[in-house]
Order: C-alpha cells, then structure tokens, then sequence
C-alpha cells in the first residue's frame, strides 16, 4: 500500500479522497498497488467526515513520516502552499498539485528541485481541469514544433459567454446568474479580467518553449467590456465571442496574450460551450490537434490529480523529465502579433476609411447609431496607432482566422 | 546517437523519416540524445532519395545488428508485419507501429513479450493517426473507469459524410470525389464498410478493459447505404450522420459496435468535420472529454510515431506497463444496447403506429412517398422484433442520446 498525503480539503481536495474511494480497485489495478490516504492537512477539524481520523494541522507532521511518498497540494495560492511543497520534496516526497498559482510561479524551480531529489512534481490538474493535457505536451506531442497553442481555460467566463450568445443577456446579468449557480465566486475578478487565463497559458507556454514565461509579462484583457451588442454583431458574422489565452511561435520567439476573439465557425474552439474547456494546439507536422473537456469541477480536477498519483506511483524511483527550466523568456512584445479588428465606432464611413483605408462593414440588428466594421489584416501596434486617429470608438475585438 | 530502423518505406515510413529530419534538434533534446535512421527495410530500392545508403532487404539484417536499439514498423498488414515486429522484440529492440491490423490482431501478446523482455511495444499511430489517445488512455485517464469511448476514427468515410452533408451529393458521387482527391483508395471497402474503424475501436477497448477484444466480435455497419434523402432528414432533426466506432460499458460487460449514428449538435463529435477524427470518452470522474486532430496523412501520423520514439529513448532501460492481457473479452451481444432509432419507410402512420406506438415523425424537404419517424428507446433486439412486422423499411440509423 502507498501512502499518500492530502495538503488542503477544500472541494479538490476531497475530491482527491473521493476519487480514491470510488474507483479503489482499478486504481490500484493501474498503480501496481493501492493508495490510503494517511493524513489530511487541513486548518479545520472535520468531525463527522470519514476522514476525521486522519486531519492534521501541521504539515511536519507529513513532512517528517517516511511512510508519506506522495503529498496531493490542493490548497491553491502561493503561500504557504510553495513553503509546505518545497518541504515535502525536500524531505524527498513526490508532489502533485492542482494550483495554478504555485505552478505559474514556482513551477520551474519545483521540478528542478523534483529532478534533483529523484522525485516527481507534477501539475497535470493546474490547467484544463480534468483535460489532459500537460502529460500529452510532456510525452505525446513531442515530435513537433508546438507554433501555437490557444486555450479556452476558464470555464467561468466560458460559461458567461456563451450565456451572453444564447440569450442575448447583459454582462451583469449574466455574471449575477454564474454566481447564484456557483460558477462565478463572489470576487470574480480572477476570472472575469483573465488573471486566471493569463497563468494557465504562462504555465502552457513555459512547457512548450522548455523556459520560464512569467505570467506578469503577458498581456491580458477580460471580458468585463463585452455586451449584449457585441454578441448581435458576432452572430451577424457567424462567429463567437471566445476568451482565449494564446501563445503563438513567431520568427524572434513567442508571443502571448489572453484577450476576447471572434472565432468562425470553422474554428475547432467554436462550439466549446458553457463551463468546458479545450486546448487548441498546432504543430508543425501535427497539424490541429484539440483537447477537450471539463475544465473545473470538482470530480474532473480531482481525476487529473488522482491520474498523477497513479503516475508517481509508477515512478517511484524515477524522476520523469520535464523540460522546463528556470531561464527566463522574453516574450516577444505583443503589439507585433498580426490580427484583423472588429470595431464599433459612432465615427462615420468616411472617418473610418480615412484612417482604416478600406474595410468590411458588419450590420447587426438592432443595433444602430454607428457604424461596425472589420480592418485588414496588421499589427497591434499598427492598430492602436490607428485607432488613436479615430474618434468615437466604443469597442475593439479581436478576429481570429 | 540512438541507432534507429524502420521498416516499410510507404507514405508513413517516410513520413517518420522526414520527422525526425525536420524537427530534429528538438527531438534530439525531448529524448535525451540524437534518433538516427541506420536501416530502412523495404523491397524496392529508393535511388537518388538521400536513404538509399540505408535501404536493406532483409529484415535479419536489422534483428542481428546490436547498435539498433528502436524499430519503426510501417508496413501494414499482419505478416509479415507480425513475424518481422517479433523478431524485432526477441532481439531485444524497442519496436513502435502505425499498424492497426497488426496491434488489433496480435497486441497482446507483443506487448506481454516486449514486458518479457523489458523492451517496449507502442503504437499511438495505429488509432486516430497524429492525434494523441493511446498513451493518454494508458497514463492520462487512469483515475477513471472509462464508460464510454466513442470515435470518429476513419478519415476517409468523415470527409464523405460530411461532403454528402454540405453539398446534398449521393454516396457514389461523394466516392468518386474522395478517391479522386486521394482520401479514398481505388479499393475502398476498408474504410466504407467500417472495417478499418472496427480495428480501431478493438483496440481502444482491449485498452479500456485490460483485455483481448476480438475485432471479429464487434457487429460493424459501413456507410454506404447512406443517401441524399437521409441527409436531408438529418438537417430537418438538426443532426448530423457520422461513422461511430462506439464501446460503452453496461452492467455485465463491454458492447462494442461500428455504425453511422444521427448526432444531436450538442455532440462533441458533431463538428468534426472532413478528414479530421476525435475520440470522446466518458469517464466515471472525469465526465465528457474528447481529443480531436488529424487522423491520417504522412506527417501527422509520421509525428505519433516519432513520439513514439522520443518516449521511447527516454525509456531505454525501462518497460512501461500496458494493461491488455491476452485473455479474450467476451462482448455482451450488440443487440442489448438501447437506442432511439430512425426509421424511413413506405408504410402509412397507421401501420407505424401498430408495430411501433406513438413516434416522433419527421419531414424533410422534397423527400416524399414515405414516412420518417424516430421510435422511443428500445433495445436493437427490440428494434428488430418491430422492424420484421413492418413492410416497406427503406432505412434505419440509429439516434444518438
């Protein structure tokens, strides 16, 4: 029998124990031995819980048990969650977490700690949830240049967008009713501005080029500004209005952002609704490859790091390599990346020929006043040049190809 | 430098040696160390390509040479496939295939003889061609008791679906174009009689339930009696008719089986359209998830094969477990399995009505002179019982939930 330990019996970490409990046999089956959890690390006391037994509020406790191989972190932020980690692999624990902060942040330091203590640190629930896709980067896809991997990863504002799209609601009232079912909490700030996204495509990025990509370094916009008139004017095109966080390869390295984009129909991400997820990758030979499904959740989370436990326990004495240093990338500036932009202006065709040369003018119904239209193909920075000689701009979304 | 062979040098075959040229460095980074290519086996010679120095007739040559550590298997077809691959894995070498037949046919025991001799068997190219299942499968959804695994694994019969879908053509039309367009071959019962996504199911469930699964057992339904008219009433109910190579697990076992199935746009496999395959699974814990990607071609089936390598060279010295035991899985018979079913027929409603009780009946445009109707749920045992009272059947396709 292995013995784990669990940091954090919030809604993963008793789904961890969940897991574990349900599908006990074949678990076991595919581990090569049964997993018990000996302890639970929680601030609270669960009396009642069937692990009541097991709670301990001192991570030394963990820390200092040889019997514990592997420790679960499901306690999400930075601190104390990096202190209590780093102490376990020290102590030459292998380590899975579901928390993307500790991962966006100390990720490369913690697998070249793992590597050196001959341990596993692994993180496959950090991004996409229950999706694989973390392993499949580190060992499936590994024949390819990976030029661009794009991610519907938050399932909060997936939900609200497609929410806002099918019945044609306001952002406030979409955000109130995500958050009466639970999908959005009561600050939704991490997702609602992509702070969320934003440390899921660092994490994604820093895997694909093997270095460290900081989160802070990536441009960033949420979907706070999206509106009912918006979504008319995405249908008219045929499209939908998706937050994607992006990193693409370009000719002088990558470049990143999270932001809304209008995708076609055509677009493997298109019809990835309400709160899944899916993980668009092109390779250059590969080709398109998406992954999909639930995003978060409490039992589809706990799969992925139940599936890294099963893992570990099959490489208890070695250290699977995870490309991934702690070298700093510079990512290239943003403004250089090439996109077409919808606009919505009260300035009139003239106006926008002007400044925009010509363009594709998109009517929506209902919506009147001004004028909606498509530029050509250029730069960020292109873009904002040219938007600053337009007056009455009210809104600017990115076109996807 | 690993020593390297590959045998059969058709579009794959060389595909995987174009790979492992093109993304060279990379690969040579994930493994660990250089991949190169010292023998290729095929009957013909290849004068002027740059690896005609390699080219051997003699598949001997490749077992007795010590340096070559990883056989590349890309011939197709059992023998002699089979004979050559197992000599390959009794030598001691590492052998990956893209060949269905051969891991249909004879996967568990090569994978018990590579286990036999600490070598491995892998062979992610033989189902759904670049897009990664086989080893998420065996190291990604291991938390799970996978229930369900749905795909659309042939290429070739999904662009005829979906052309027949977009331009209204008939089967034999659609045909003419695929083969013209080389997605079809001059003889191409394989694929339109579901005989290549029988295979591929077989393996996808030998791999689900850790036992042989004959692909002989799995009741298979190709493509071609597919018509116009059945499109159109596909369009009038909002669906859309795909070649599902389908298991699912029920109370007293697997049900396996190949036929075109009615998907609601709600599907995840709906939109997967032209060449492109994607696998759905469901899993206990995990819920809906599905992998997408090109199923075919040279490169990207060329690039699983190359993963293939690259994970293969990170595991010189190791086995990595596979759960397919030779011990045969006895199907439960297809004919349990519950589905609503679509029906067309030249019987009047009354008559319908008898055998079938209250239906939902569907019209499509310009299809007149009969009948459509989708029964309730009922068993395909069911089904057939009523099917035999009722004169005037012109087609039948089964409705997916």
């Amino acid at each position: 029998m292995i013995k784990a330990a669990v940091m954090g019996y919030g809604t993963i970490g008793s789904g961890v124990v969940e897991v574990l409990d349900i599908n006990q046999s074949s678990i076991a089956k595919r581990a090569g031995d049964g997993i018990e959890v000996k302890y639970v690390l929680d601030l609270r006391d669960f009396p009642g819980d069937p692990i009541q037994e097991k709670v301990v509020h001192d991570y030394r406790t963990i820390a200092e048990d040889p019997e514990v191989q592997i420790v679960v972190e499901t306690m999400g932020g930075v601190e104390p969650a990096y202190t209590f980690v780093k102490t376990m692999i020290e102590a030459g624990k292998h380590v899975t977490t579901s928390n993307k902060a500790l991962v966006a942040a100390k990720g490369a330091e913690l697998i070249a700690l793992a590597k050196e203590k001959n341990v596993n640190f692994m993180f496959e629930a950090s991004v996409g949830g229950g999706i694989p896709i973390i392993r499949p980067l580190n060992s499936c896809l590994t024949a390819d240049e990976i030029e661009e991997i794009t991610g519907i990863v938050n399932g909060t504002t997936n939900y609200m967008m497609t929410k806002m799209s099918q019945e044609g609601l306001e952002f406030d009232d979409v955000l109130k009713d995500a958050q009466a079912k639970g999908y959005a909490e009561k600050d939704p700030t991490a997702d609602i501005e992509g702070y969320d996204a934003c440390r899921k495509i660092a994490i994604l990025t820093s895997l694909v080029c093997g270095q460290q990509v900081d989160f802070e370094d990536i441009h960033t916009e949420g979907i706070t500004k999206i509106t009912a008139a918006d979504i008319k004017y995405a249908k008219a095109m045929g499209r939908a209005i998706k937050l994607l966080a992006s990193s693409k390869k370009v000719e002088n390295g990558y470049v990143a952002m999270v932001a809304p984009f209008l995708l076609p129909a055509s677009h493997p991400l298109y019809s990835v609704n309400d709160v899944f997820n899916a993980i668009f990758v092109h390779g250059n030979v590969l080709g398109d490859a998406m992954f999909y499904g639930s995003g978060a959740g409490k039992l589809p989370t706990a799969s992925a790091v139940v599936a890294d436990i099963v893992e570990i326990a099959k490489h208890l004495d070695t250290n699977i390599a995870t490309t991934w240093s702690s070298k700093k990338l510079e990512l290239v500036d943003y403004r250089q990346n090439v996109n077409r932009f919808f606009v919505r202006t009260t300035a009139d065709a003239a106006a926008v020929e002007k400044v925009f040369g010509s363009v594709e003018y998109v009517t929506a119904e209902g919506v009147t006043g001004e004028n909606g239209f498509i530029t050509n193909a250029m730069s960020e920075a292109e873009y904002e040049e040219k938007a600053a000689q337009l007056d009455g701009i009210l809104q600017m979304i990115r076109v996807a190809v």
